[in-house]
């Protein structure tokens, strides 16, 4: 059935893609980092793998991007082998939050000013302090590897015009880590933990990176291709129970309703996605709505969900 | 294999709601209504009732109680019958808030100042408000009989006293819809409209009632003793996820991670909840946390969904 | 001097009052309560009134309004009569909250959830609670009974459309009063508390009526014709310095800078100031800038508080 | 009279020193720069001075503390001279915020996100950025070399621990700084910009400084010794009139209402203030309220404002 399942995905892929990219006029490319403003605004790719090793792409495959805020899911899970989940949800919490990816009202609002979940900015800032390791280059080290696993691409490395980018411009990031040390969540130097993240979130991938790293989501923590568990099955859980409340930024409850799969999605205009058991589907589509997600990647992925009601609930 | 956990939860359970039970004492009973003062603070009964129309209970399992904030996930099904998707989620958005059942924060805050979800305070009212009928008491009539059907249980009625007791004291609730009148996200008169929202709230259950209502949403919306789908598959599946995003009030992240189970929790102390495809689920505890969810009624779900890897992630 | 002052003033207003009138295209009559915006939006009127009985008026002096906020500054005078400084102010504070005079934000956010102070209009709702009477007919008696004798105008007397159209469509209100109840602020029946509130708000006056008001406060209390102490010496002096720290809604630091004299807006374009001990001064310009406040108004008393040095400052 | 009224200041000055120090002890000492917490609790001590020449000191007047806030008032000064009104008010609003000094939720929550006034911890690290100069080193000796011509005391100093500790620990202010940096207030570098703050916080100061500096003040700009103008009169009425607004922190309405002068104070405990025409006052009790102001002091100044009736309203 699935088999069937997957010969009609590649053979409607194609014009599902030509339908949602149309959606790409109607948002923007992210410019707050400035060298994402150079992204294709009217770019649309998809990579889905199988377990069994099989693959459909279409659309702008051979588009590479840096993972942003996809990368949060991954060092969330880092920091769990790292430091186990009490040490971790003693540094974040688990809500999701209601405003942008990048407020800090409620670092202010709600005692003890921890961040509410570890994939919005203040949240992955905390959990960029918690990777082992002596300095920011040994922990983003550690990082790049445990990516480049996961991935199962060992030339996996960073973008470093968008890194050094992001690392001068980004004051609204490093003021939210100053009221985190402030608050007391970071430990060490807050120019190294910075450096760690914008390290990550300038990893530069394609979609079918993404893919590969989110099979083994979707297969629980194994590699479907060596049986190895790479990821603890607990772990993956809670990477992909947060993937569900708190992945697509302050449109999350809306995603869970309309597509109804663990997600995480970057300012790149990424989306890393899975239907468990099934696949690992990465995506990138730079023009992004209000929110800070694809819009014709969410287009996309709701077409997709609803014809092979996919969604978990 | 469902057959023997069934068995296993059988020999379990009553241990099991022994050792939870205990934490009753860290919390308290709610006292904002004065009526739901009353309730017993150490109890704890749960229901749990399976597609071949067997049950198991445990605890105190006699104890009736209203439902409170339990009766949003079916008054929201009855305004999406009565209205359709497009109608209701004009009104009310999808988005968990991260702040109090209670707060107005985002309804100044947040233009255009319509409620983040349908399962808090705000959104429940704006819910209220779209359900079909001349008057409040057609309207509440309408909601009762529905409220029955999925029970089944014709005795279902209202706790005059807790109705009482609420509608005299809501003052915040009342603050809460004259602002949404204000913002234009409620039709009608205000009273009429709260007057619903205190009535539904006031309907009086048991853990097996609500057992019956779960195993209809865990059965996509049919009755697995009669075969008759009671609710489209499509409202049973936006119910379900935003119980999951949103339905354990601002400790729903939390609750996804630890338990990963759809669910719906009131004031009262109950929690509506199921494994999809197996069982429907009612518990009552009184005595609850600092969020108004059941102390002993969470820790219970979070043993059992361990012990049986329940989650859904 | 001052006659000499009296007698440039008498000279320079007309012209000052055309050139002011001017800026009132750049804002908006009120519309938030209906009746209000059939206000003529060119219109620009004032009177001042000095402690020999002399005056001047020029512009749109017949044109009569009413009070609105700028009732507020006498309830508050009235409460504290009725009820001493030490119960009016267990129930307001005394900061300015920089927020808009209709922001329920810090009810919510700073314990104990009362009132920032008199003038905003979770305030002057908690005031009117205050005021001595059995029911809302005899608080609102004694509030215009109180306000003609200020006034010294026994004609005054309620604009009663503009009553009813605030009463009917006045939500944002009664939301607030609902949570000032449920916070414990208020005495009494919540709509019995807004129907002085309303009332007292649609008094009806003209430039002179105001300027008679201010000249009380202008004279620390005494009516300067007849020499009678009408108010304390002490609550004058508190009525004074709120209207500087608070009277101009969340525009009040500014006119402090540029104007520098107690004062009070309304929303009807009306603003009641003084220059102490020497004068009362009415104005009425319908067209309010963004913060609610007279455009053509300020602008007039900027005009003559920098040309005469009236600044307190 | 006035002679009269010193001459009255001088003989019940030190009794009313001993009743106000005893609420020492109902506050704490500031903390949060570690340095600040070796203050004496009980300390309490004031110097006053008039136009003539003459002084009176009360109780503990030969300790040294730091401006901290207090220097705020004459960096907003210097900055106005540096660039005159319309450029420091670009960059920094004039109206009182209700909230913490510290807060940083008025600049994510209300466009365009600038400081609501220069007296808050955002609005004075705005000016810092204005004060002319090549580089910090430059800006903070023009900034000490104006308030040495102030106070007349060519050997105010920072008190280096302080600033170190300061420096060192002030994390939150960091985040403030980085927030504005964000939203396009502050130029120049952060780190340039806060060394300029944390340094004329630290400025050492006596009471009978903070006296001197006052009294430039109270003259309208004039050393009233040298008749020399020293700050044109407008900047010393904007200086005037926010110490009245905001002077106090978010406890400066009440302050308005039970001292009415124009004062600023600072966590180090210091008070400076005035009597406009007649005195400058410097004052300094350690130990603060929850606002953050020297309880001993605003009691001292509360009993004196009311027995000579120097309230300006």
């Amino acid at each position: 059935m699935t088999s069937e399942e997957f010969d009609q995905l590649r053979i409607k892929l194609p014009q599902w893609v030509e339908e949602s990219r149309r959606h790409g006029t109607e948002g923007k490319v992210a410019s707050y980092i400035p060298e994402l403003s150079k992204a294709p605004i009217e770019a649309l790719g998809i990579h889905i793998l199988d377990g069994q090793g099989r693959s459909i792409s279409a659309g702008d495959c051979s588009l590479s991007f840096t993972m942003q805020s996809i990368s949060k899911v991954f060092t969330l899970i880092l920091a769990l082998l790292d430091n186990g989940e009490e040490a971790v949800f003693s540094k974040v919490g688990m809500e999701p939050t209601g405003d942008n990816f990048n407020s800090m009202l409620k670092l202010e609002l709600v005692q003890p000013g921890i961040p509410f979940n570890p994939l919005i900015n203040a949240g992955a800032i905390a959990i960029s302090s918690l990777i082992a390791g002596e300095h920011s280059l040994d922990k983003s080290a550690r990082v790049l590897h445990f990516f480049r696993m996961l991935a199962g691409n060992d030339t996996l490395d960073y973008d470093y015009d968008v890194y050094r980018s992001e690392s001068e411009t980004a004051n609204l990031n490093r003021s939210m880590a100053y009221l985190l040390k402030d608050n007391g969540v970071l430990e060490g130097e807050v120019e190294e933990v910075l450096d760690v993240y914008f390290r990550h979130c300038s990893i530069n991938v394609t979609c079918a990176d993404l893919a590969s790293m989110a099979l083994v989501l979707s297969s629980d923590g194994v590699n479907p291709r060596t049986g190895k568990q790479l990821i603890p099955r607990r772990y993956v859980q809670i990477a992909k129970t947060f993937m569900t409340t708190c992945g697509m930024y302050n449109a999350s409850g809306e995603f869970a309703i309309q597509v109804g799969l663990p997600a995480k999605s970057g300012v790149s205009g990424g989306i890393l996605t899975m239907v468990p058991g099934k696949y690992g589907i990465g995506l990138v589509g730079p023009s992004l709505n209000r929110k800070g997600n694809s819009i014709a990647g969410v287009d996309l992925l709701q077409t997709m969900s609803q014809h092979f009601d996919w969604s978990l609930f």
